[in-house]
Formats: C-alpha cells, structure tokens, sequence
C-alpha cells in the first residue's frame, strides 16, 4: 500500500488518474478492473497498488479532486460585492465553460456517487453542497435586493445546477453551436426564470382563464 | 431461450422486472448478477432463462418499455390545440408528477444508456427523441405565435427536461415541500425563462455597464 514518491511516481499516478477518468466515463465503475487500468497505462497488475491504495479509494479522489478544484475555480472568478445578476451570469458562464473542459469528470461525479463508500458518498455530497451554496448565496442576495423574484433558493439551485450540468451530457464542440451561443441562451433561460419585477412582483405570463 | 406463456409466467416475468428496477437503480447494470436477481424473484438462478433473454435485453426492454409509456402518457395529456403556454405548463407539471412516481427508472434511463449495445442505444435515443421532440414543438409554436422569446429551439428543449428530470435525483416525497409546490416553482422558472414580449422583444434584465 505504500506510495513511491518523487516525480516519477507523481507522472505515474497522475497517467493512472487520467486513464481510470477515460475508463470509468466510458465503460462506469463497477466494470472497470484495477487489470484494465494497469494495461492501459503499461504496469504490470501487481505494481498499480504501488500508486494506489484501492479502486474505490482512487474513485473517491477523483471526484473529491474534481469538486474541490471547481469550487476553488469559481470562488477566484467570482466577485462576491458584484450586482447579483452580474455574478448569476457570471456562474453560468463558469460552470458551463468548466465542465465543457472536463465532460469526463462531470460525467462521473454524477453517475458514479452510488459507487462510493457511505463516508465517502457524505463527504462528496458535501462538497457538492458547498459549491451549490456559492449558487444558492447569489439567488438569496438577488432575491433580498429584489432583482430576483422571491422563490425556495434551494428548488432554484438545484433546478438551474440540473440545468447547466445536464449541457455537459450532450454538448459536441463539433455541434453547430459554439460554447458562446450555448452559454448565451442558458443565461437568458437562468436569469429569465429568476426576474421580476423589484420586491417580488412576478413577470407571470398570464394564463388563459379556467386553469390554476 | 423460449418464454413462459399464461398468467403465471406473466407474473413472475412482471416480478422480474420490478425487482430488476430495484436492483439497477441501487447499484448500477454492471454490477447486478442474473443470480441476484433470481434469488431476489425465488427462482433457481437457471430457472430465470424461461423469463428472460438475456441480461442485456432485459435492460432494454425496461429502458424501452418506460420511454414508450412516458411518450403516451404525455399524448394523452396535451391538448395540441392550447396555448403554448398552456400547453408548456402542463408539459412541466406532466414530466415532474411523472417522473416523481418512477424515480428508478429515470435513474436507469439516464445513468444506464452506456450500458446497452448500440443498437438497443439507438433505439433509446430515438425514444428520447422523440419525447424531447413533444416539447420542442410546444417551444417552437411559441416562439412562432410570439409568447416566448425566440431562441434556439433545441438548446432550450434540452436545458429544460435538464432541470425537470433533475429533480428526480434529489425529491423526496418526505421533503418539507410538497410536489404542488415544486412544481410550481419550476413552472415558473420554465415559463419566466422563455418568456418575452411579443414578436421577441426580450426582456432581458439590465445589468450594470461595463460588461458584454
């Protein structure tokens, strides 16, 4: 279970990171082998478990990896004094160009959480509720400073968090849409969804009658 | 191979698949045994051949069979002649309650897509599709009759089954909000999102000078 350190280890482990990312998106946890991983980065099966403790354990880091540096990456982008409409279209430009650069990762952060652990599953589940509380912080500053229509900020972050998370489950960089027109329309989805008029009289499209 | 015809084998094949459901959605396709599964059901693990094809088509004709039911039950529901807008309500109150009563399969509809061959993923798709297809022609009557801002079509329809079937992932009907209300507010999130003036003047929120 010991680690080999130094730099040569470090290139190892990060090619084992790397290749175990590719495997786990493609094929998901449970069929990947800690044999396949080997292969795929030219160790013998034995030797992986000089760079890794277990499967489930390097299946914790990274999705632990994965959320701990988004949530660093969006605290130096955002501007906390900022008009909170300003720092809503601030994260949907974030997260959206984040997770375009890692659909892989994305991918496993949200269909691999039943693979983890129970304490491993509550820790990853905490650092996802830290990053949705970054969201969850501007709707609530929005909706005190009357930008934003008064709603559950909780329903709203995990609506708009599906929303921009889901972009990463089809979105080709092949498509006939750049990153810049799809970010475009998810803002005026998000920010459309959340206005009204100051202190909370809703922009509600009127209904034809006979309906609740 | 050859199926168990009559009632009796109607039953066990219907408590095959609802112990499949279970078993899937708890801990992935990958990692559920036809062995569970019989034993789950009380049947000799070869026992289970009489029922079922093979482990693959098994989880196709779940995927399928929960695509076909969503795509008719929602058919059932609309009224093609309505408001849009209408019409878009009832299409977010329909794919929520929905779901809301089949959080399994949704989980297995959108976790195990990789898992299929890809044929049977194909045809999924084109089932999807098909459904997205529903409220994409909500979006572009819409957009065309002037209620709701012009944009891409397909981009939208994507963001907003997003948010809608995310919801799947974290309700519980033991919340302190009930679905009334959670549907409510994405009823409002969806519409508000889309909406505009008339003939797409859209009413963009302002926001402070000095970025694009």
């Amino acid at each position: 279970m010991a680690r080999t350190r130094g730099s040569v280890g470090a290139e190892t482990e990060k090619a084992i990171r790397k290749a175990a990312v590719e495997l786990i998106a493609k094929h998901g946890f449970e069929a990947m082998t800690l044999r396949d991983l080997a292969e795929h980065v030219g160790l013998q099966p034995g030797s992986i478990y000089r760079y890794i403790a277990t499967k489930d354990q390097l299946l914790v880091d990274i999705m632990a990896e994965h959320m701990e540096t988004l949530i660093a990456a969006w605290r130096a982008a955002d501007r906390p004094d900022a008009d909170p409409r300003l720092r809503l279209e601030g994260f949907v430009d974030f997260h959206i160009r984040y997770h375009f650069q890692r659909q892989k990762e994305v991918v496993i952060a949200n269909l691999e959480l039943r693979s983890l652990t129970p304490d491993a599953r509550r820790a990853c589940v905490g650092l996802r509720k830290t990053y949705e509380g970054e969201l969850r912080g501007i709707l609530e500053a929005g909706i005190t400073q009357g930008f934003f229509s008064p709603t559950d900020s909780g329903i709203a972050t995990n609506a708009i968090i599906s929303m921009l998370t889901g972009v990463c489950f089809w979105y080709s960089p092949k498509g006939k849409l750049s990153a810049d027109d799809i970010i475009a329309i998810h803002k005026r989805l998000v920010l459309g969804g959340l206005s009204g008029t100051p202190r909370g009289e809703a922009k509600i499209i009127p209904l034809a009658a006979g309906r609740n």
